[in-house]
């Protein structure tokens, strides 16, 4: 089983080198998290690695506990900024496994009661919305 | 934001200490890997850590690291395993982020062109459907 290479002009290798704009979260010396700008909830965000890796089949495992350490403070972070009731965690592989962009990133997803999520990548969110939020979200992580 | 306690009578706890029967598909000194019995899709396995945590919200890095480390052996295995275009990773936290056993655990699900995933734990599959899946997981794990 073939893997498709990694190509360094994905829209996240140009978010990593500040080539595009992003509503920065969280960075450390591997990782990096940052607002969904199409969220599927309120407080949508996404961590990366700052290592190229297409996704889950080929990264190595350093990067990878890296990545999830980070989604697990996100992870807390939005639950606490939001006051959501849960928290869900999407990881996808290939096309066919729901990956849009290919550089390996985890959605961390704010969930709360009786509140389905939007659909994967429909509908751009308002700039001052991703920002608010982002705000809130950083404010979680440093409290 | 308190977080519930773990329930050390969750049923991936009574599998871990041989209570429960599974489809085992991988084990080490951290973590373990078995078929999901309610598969949202064929080759659905599940990863959870040996250590208790109720979800991503309680575990330690570590553990973490360690899980997520498994969770990438199983989503190469299975794509492998079943000639799958891609793989989704879900991990769910609290009722309201999709969780039905609190025990941390990862979904890893292979996932093919153009077929939808079926609803989370819906359907109870056959045994021995199981039983020839995780006979074709744990060989490709070994390949």
């Amino acid at each position: 089983m073939t893997q498709a290479a990694y190509d360094p002009n994905n829209i996240f290798a140009k978010i990593l080198r500040g080539e595009l704009p992003a509503h920065k979260l969280y960075e450390d010396e591997a990782t990096f998290a940052f607002m969904d700008i199409m969220p599927r909830g309120t407080g949508h965000c996404l961590v990366i690695p700052k290592a190229p890796s297409r996704n889950i089949l080929d990264v190595d495992t350093a990067a990878l506990a890296a990545v999830t350490a980070t989604v697990r403070k996100l992870a807390i972070a939005v639950k606490n900024a939001f006051s959501a009731d849960g928290v869900s965690v999407h990881q996808f592989n290939e096309s066919a496994g729901g990956q849009v962009v290919f550089h390996l990133h985890f959605h961390v997803i704010p969930r709360f009661e009786g509140v389905e999520l939007k659909p994967h990548s429909s509908k751009m969110e308002e700039q001052d919305v991703l920002a608010a939020n982002a705000e809130k979200i950083r404010a979680a992580l440093n409290s």
